[in-house]
């Protein structure tokens, strides 16, 4: 089916360029002429591929937020311990920053955009259904408190894993990546986490 | 001093008035063209208040939180208990919530707008010394754990509210104000609350 791989390819490398416009002015420098200018694409060929400029900022992050659970699942399977997982989905890459400062511009978006509830929840309810099997893994390996409720848990990793980046978007200088870390680890500790000797 | 009250009161309106533009269309509604209008002024005189939308933004999330710590720093004062002031910091009222939707949209900016990093830092270091000085109160109260470090606990505080409020604003009608309270009350005794029985 090379048509449909080809749509599918097209449209993430458009991603790929509207994930830089965010990164270097937000949202708002995030337009159909702006996108089609630098992809060197018609925007007729731009709203072929996304409909409305909502559209193609979901897209983007969501295929970023996508590819990040999947790394972390990866890790997961390849027996990585739990700190090690999580570590991989805080702003401590240039990569991952960028990630991040996608995800942020998109919850800085208007509650009253159309579909965005539905795109928010979406990555909310993915991130806690993961979360909360890494937790019965560590679980099962004696890595985390038998007693914790996974899925509370997880939601506790995900108010962990938001709120050290929202601190490290408003204070990058500050939050090397041995500082997220150590936030990390000692958030996860509280948590239930019990770091293998 | 008249008119230095007057030019702060009209900054103050002006400021109410690109809180409810951001609450219904986010920053990007936020155009001096549009504040002019909802406030029945010419863009001659908002441009006399605020030199750039980055100013009003910036204007009308730093008093949000300056009124949001005084509150708190208010209550802290009044004998309320830990738990009850940190009520007063997530988004549980239609205030609050209109409060975290103006800081979120603000985040969402680009890191390369003039002047934002400052804003942002600005917002945390305030937090994050008064949150130190919470602590400090509540462990002479014998409330809080006397071996942790009011700083870090600090910053325990402030990734915990952060990522409350990033979860609230992502799906708001799963967080009632009970479920804001009980996570709030979930992750202090964590950091080292101790519930006064």
């Amino acid at each position: 089916m090379p048509r449909i791989v080809d749509h599918e390819k097209r449209r993430k490398d458009i991603a790929k360029v509207v994930s830089s416009l965010v990164l270097k002015g937000g949202a708002e420098a995030v337009t159909v002429r702006a996108v089609a200018e630098a992809c060197g694409y018609s925007t007729t060929i731009v709203c072929y591929y996304f409909r409305s400029k909502h559209e193609m900022l979901a897209y983007t992050q969501r295929i970023a937020w996508e590819r990040n659970l999947s790394r972390i699942e990866n890790a997961d399977k390849a027996g990585k311990d739990l700190l090690t997982c999580l570590e991989l989905a805080v702003p401590n890459t240039p990569k991952r920053w960028q990630d991040w400062n996608c995800w942020m511009a998109f919850w800085g978006q208007a509650a009253t955009t159309k579909g965005i509830e539905e795109d928010w929840r979406a990555a909310n309810v993915a991130s806690n259904l993961l979360f909360a099997d890494l937790v019965r893994r560590a679980q099962a390996r004696a890595e985390f408190d038998p007693d914790e409720d996974p899925v509370s848990a997880a939601t506790g990793i995900q108010i962990m894993l938001n709120g050290i980046a929202t601190l490290v978007a408003q204070a990058r200088s500050d939050w090397p990546p041995n500082r997220q870390r150590e936030a990390l680890r000692e958030q996860l500790v509280r948590l239930g986490y019990r770091p293998v000797a």
